[in-house]
């Protein structure tokens, strides 16, 4: 299983995304600013996969210079490469934490932090291929449809919605995956496809308007998606394009399945109304006309079969709630 | 209310639909061969704009020669300029049909098919206005949504749906209208948003995946689309991303109409299950990954609250079928 992100032979490797899909070009960052020049222009990207790139760039700090202050200055550098994402902060802050106790001893706690993102990740795939393995018993060749990314470019290895297909993949189970291309940014079409293909699976990407039909016509057996925000009444916040997923799968009969970690779910967020939906750059859509590029939608409860973190399953269609 | 193509002044006059949105460039014929060329490249397109490009075509022929084969060959290679569209070769026959009475009387005929054209959009615009009087009384500042093309680039003037758009605009009724982008060959965003432009209209581009939440949000009034094919019991075959659009307009309780001249009523086809789905180039939606490309999707009799021709009203969600 391929990640997006390692520590190898003193040095942290990754991935670059932005050369993505053309190309594959794996990076060997030895100096702590190359990690935050990395972060800084998404070559690394997704909230767990900068929250290890932190961490480790913190070790190459401790491991390049004794000098705490020099470390603490490195961390500073790395913390704001990007200062919203709080998994970032985390992973800095807990590398930073074992700084007295030396420099293995800081490089020890990154390595902990990749592993705990990659346990996660593997819980949520495993609880996930579980799940539909129950909801869908004796089919074999699933055809399943996924949006966005949310694959082991963004969670280091694995994945959310991702990591399910890749264990029922592993468990031989998968015919097809579908991936909605994902505008304006073609997260789905650039990334998801990639992922899909570096894990041997047969996919088709489709224009984010066919998929409901491909589910309307019984070319989908399940529907696999991760969150953004999961409210407290099981209403969930995603990627625009997954609300008439839900929809499409509810009239079909079809699982709708959210797969993320415990870390999404907030419960002071009662229900997805509550849930302020972020306006992005009109230029995204079209710089030709006025446009309108609201990031996320709401998926009422009523249309999620199952939500799965790597703790536990809820089923908010069937009344429950996170 | 501007008109795709007219004559003037001895001369076929249309607007070149490559050169849009980027540049509005009005081409000037005089020859029957340059409206053999407009239509071939697609400088002219949509049913009812080629037809009636056909029939002027040929009255510029038969004014430039009163030699009966030499207008015969004109036509012929008018009609083959695109050979499966029906409506051309009907637009050509009619225009020859009055030869023998001479250019005068071919023109006429030219004219008559254009004018019974703008006639026929305009009674499905002031219908699907008329409708949607009724069934959002007293609701001024109405904000629509529309997906696809179906304006007076296609269909010569006003249009089907957004010829109700332009009617009830007329009416001073419309606050703004959502257009769908239409991936992937982006006649929404390309066309629709251009012809809302040229009627003054407010208007914002969004990716297709967004529109059903919009619905959602209450931020639509009511959804109006054309169609392509319309079964006999009342499910509608439209573009690609037209299902979604139902879905959510049925969970909204928002109204979903549909505006087709009648010649897309096919009541040899019972329902929607028996509409071939035509599958277009992958490389459309992706070079880079293997995609499916299924152009058009069928939205189910019991999600349309209406149907609109130039002749009648038809209401398949109340049981009512064309």
């Amino acid at each position: 299983m391929p990640r997006c992100i390692d520590w190898r032979d003193g040095a942290v490797v990754l991935v670059d995304q932005t050369a993505l899909p053309g190309e594959e070009r794996w990076l060997r960052l030895t100096e702590p600013d190359a990690v935050v020049d990395a972060i800084r222009r998404l070559a690394v990207r997704g909230a767990p996969a900068i929250g290890v790139a932190g961490a480790l760039g913190v070790a190459l700090a401790a491991r390049a210079d004794g000098d705490v202050a020099a470390v603490s200055a490195a961390a500073a550098r790395l913390r704001s490469a990007r200062p919203t994402a709080a998994n970032l902060a985390r992973g800095v802050d807990r590398a930073l934490s074992r700084l007295t106790a030396g420099p293995d001893a800081v490089l020890a706690e990154a390595l902990t932090v990749l592993a705990e993102e990659v346990d996660s990740s593997l819980a949520i795939g495993e609880r996930g291929a579980d799940l539909l393995g129950s909801l869908l018993p004796g089919r074999d060749g699933l055809r399943l449809l996924t949006h966005c990314n949310t694959g082991w470019l963004a969670a280091v290895e694995w994945g959310t919605a991702l990591g399910v297909v890749a264990v029922l993949h592993e468990r031989g189970r998968v015919e097809r995956v579908y991936a909605g291309e994902t505008r304006p940014l073609l997260q789905g079409a650039r990334l998801t496809a990639y992922e899909l293909a570096s894990l041997g699976i047969d996919h088709r990407v489709v224009v984010d308007a066919a998929a409901p039909s491909l589910i309307a016509r019984g070319l989908v057996h399940a529907v696999v998606v991760g969150a953004d925000r999961i409210a407290a009444n099981g209403d969930v916040a995603n990627k625009v394009g997954t609300y008439p997923l839900a929809l499409a799968a509810a009239r079909a009969g079809v699982p709708f399945v959210v797969a993320a970690p415990e870390s999404t779910v907030d419960l002071r967020t009662g229900t997805g109304f509550e849930i302020e939906i972020e306006e992005r750059d009109p230029a995204e859509v079209s710089t030709a006309s006025p446009a309108y590029n609201p990031a996320f939608d709401v998926t009422p409860h009523d249309l999620v079969t199952a939500i799965v973190t790597e703790r536990r399953t809820v089923r908010p269609s069937e009344g429950d709630s996170p």
